[in-house]
C-alpha cells in the first residue's frame, strides 16, 4: 500500500483543520466519519493547511472534498493544542501501513470547524488515508482516533450554545417541515426532551417560521401543517440573537 | 539596539497566541496594550508557543509575564489565520530596529485569548519588543499593529455574547459593588444604555448577587447599597446559562 506523505513544502507545519459535519436525518443528529484504510478505526474529516490559503479556505476545501458540497455553513469553534493529542507510537503500531510516522510531526495543533449540512445533499467521499466515509448516528459514536471524541464533544457544546441564542435549522431541515420535525431537531441537538406546546409557542412568537397552507401527506392519522423559514426574519434573529431555550 | 530573535528550535513555527486583556475601571472598559520600542505603534500582548506547552499554557505564561497575575480568567475565542495578517515589508520599514524580519515567518496563525482581570491587581510589564505596557480606554483605541484591531473587535463580540448567556463581573468588579457600578460594567461591554430598573430586577431575580447591609460611603447625596456575588449561584448560572440581556 502506498503511504501518504503528510509533509510538503507548501503546508503550514504542525497545523491542521478538523471538521465536525452535522446532518439531521430520520429524527437523529448525524456526524460524518472516515474509516482508516484496512482498519476499524474512525476519525473526523480533516487535513493540512496550505501556505497560500486561510484557515477558513482550508476547512472549506476539506469539506468540499469529503461531501461534494460547494456552499457549506461552517463555523470555526476552537483550536486544539494540548500536548499528546496523538501518540506517535500508536500511529506506528496501528496506522503504520497508511502513513509514514517519520513524516508526521510529534505535535500538531488543530483548528476545529463544525458544519451544518443537508444530509440528503452530501456525497460522502473518503480521502487518501481512508477506505470509507459515512454518516454515523451521534449516539453510536463511542471511540475515535486521536482526540477526535473530545473535538466532537466540544463542537456539540458550541452547537448547543449557538442554538440557545440564534435560530438553527436552515441548513439541517428540509425546505418544508412540520413542527414535530423541528422540535425533534432541537431535542436531538440539546439531548433532552422539550415540551412541544412551549416549543411551538416560542417558535411562532419569534416569527422565524411561516405556516403554509399545505399539510404533510402520507401520515396515517394526523396531517400536520408544514412550515418554512421566514428568511429575512431568520437572518435578523441570527444578527440580534433572540430565540432562547 | 539588540534585535529580538523570534526563531527558536523549541517553538512551534508559524503559530502564536495573542491576548486581549480586559479590565474595568472608573466606569470604563479597559484593554492592556504594549508600545513597541522607540515607536508610537501599539499592539496586544502576545507571544510564541513552545513545543512543550499547550496553547492555554502559552497564553497563561504570556499574561503572567505582562500582568504579574498568577490566576487569570482566560478564554480561547478564535484562531486568526488569514493570509496577510501582517506585511513583512511593513515590519522591515517600521519595526526593523527591534526585530530581524528575516527571522520572522512570512505567515503566522494566532490563537486569540481574552482575559478578564482585576484592574487594580495588574502590574503592567513590557516585553522584549516593547518600551511600555499600559491600560487604554477601549474607546480610545483607534489603530493597532498587525490585525490586532480585528482581534480586539472579535474578542469584544465574544465577551458580549458570553455576557448574554452567563453572568460576568466576578473578575472585573471589586468584591463589594453597587448596582450602578454593575450596570455600568454591562453598559460598557455592550456599548449601549440599559434601563436601570429592568437591570436591577433581572439581576436580583437571577439570585446572582447578595445585598449587603452596608452602603457605599463617601458619595455626596446618595448612599447606595453594596452587593457581592453569590458564588455558588454564580457558578451554577455559568454552568446552566441563565442571565439573558
Amino acid at each position: 500500500m502506498d503511504k501518504v506523505n503528510n509533509q510538503h513544502a507548501a503546508i503550514v507545519p504542525q497545523l491542521s483543520v478538523d471538521c465536525v459535519v452535522f446532518g439531521f436525518h430520520a429524527g437523529n443528529l448525524k456526524v460524518l466519519l472516515l474509516r482508516w484504510k484496512a482498519t476499524d478505526l474512525w476519525s473526523l474529516p480533516g487535513g493540512v493547511i496550505y501556505q497560500n490559503e486561510s484557515l477558513d479556505e482550508a476547512a472549506h476545501r476539506v469539506l468540499q472534498e469529503r461531501t461534494g458540497l460547494d456552499k457549506i455553513y461552517l463555523r470555526q469553534f476552537h483550536a486544539f493544542g494540548d500536548m499528546g493529542r496523538y501518540d506517535k507510537q500508536f500511529l506506528v503500531d496501528r496506522l503504520g501501513h497508511v502513513i509514514d510516522p517519520d513524516l508526521w510531526f510529534d505535535r500538531t495543533v488543530s483548528i476545529g470547524y463544525f458544519a451544518l449540512v443537508d444530509y440528503e445533499a452530501v456525497h460522502p467521499n473518503p480521502d487518501a488515508f481512508t477506505d470509507e466515509c459515512r454518516w454515523w448516528d451521534l449516539h453510536d459514536v463511542k471511540e475515535l482516533l486521536f482526540d477526535h471524541c473530545n473535538i466532537l464533544q466540544v463542537a456539540l457544546r458550541h452547537l448547543q450554545l449557538e442554538l440557545s441564542f440564534q435560530p438553527i435549522g436552515i441548513n439541517l431541515l428540509p425546505e418544508k417541515f412540520t413542527m414535530p420535525e423541528m422540535l425533534r431537531l432541537y431535542e436531538s441537538v440539546l439531548g433532552k426532551v422539550i415540551d412541544p406546546r412551549n416549543f411551538q409557542k416560542k417558535i411562532l412568537k419569534s416569527g422565524v417560521v411561516i405556516k403554509l397552507a399545505e399539510v404533510k401527506k402520507g401520515t396515517a392519522h394526523k396531517r400536520p401543517f408544514l412550515y418554512k423559514f421566514d428568511l429575512p426574519r431568520y437572518k435578523e434573529l441570527v444578527r440580534e440573537g433572540g430565540l432562547f431555550f
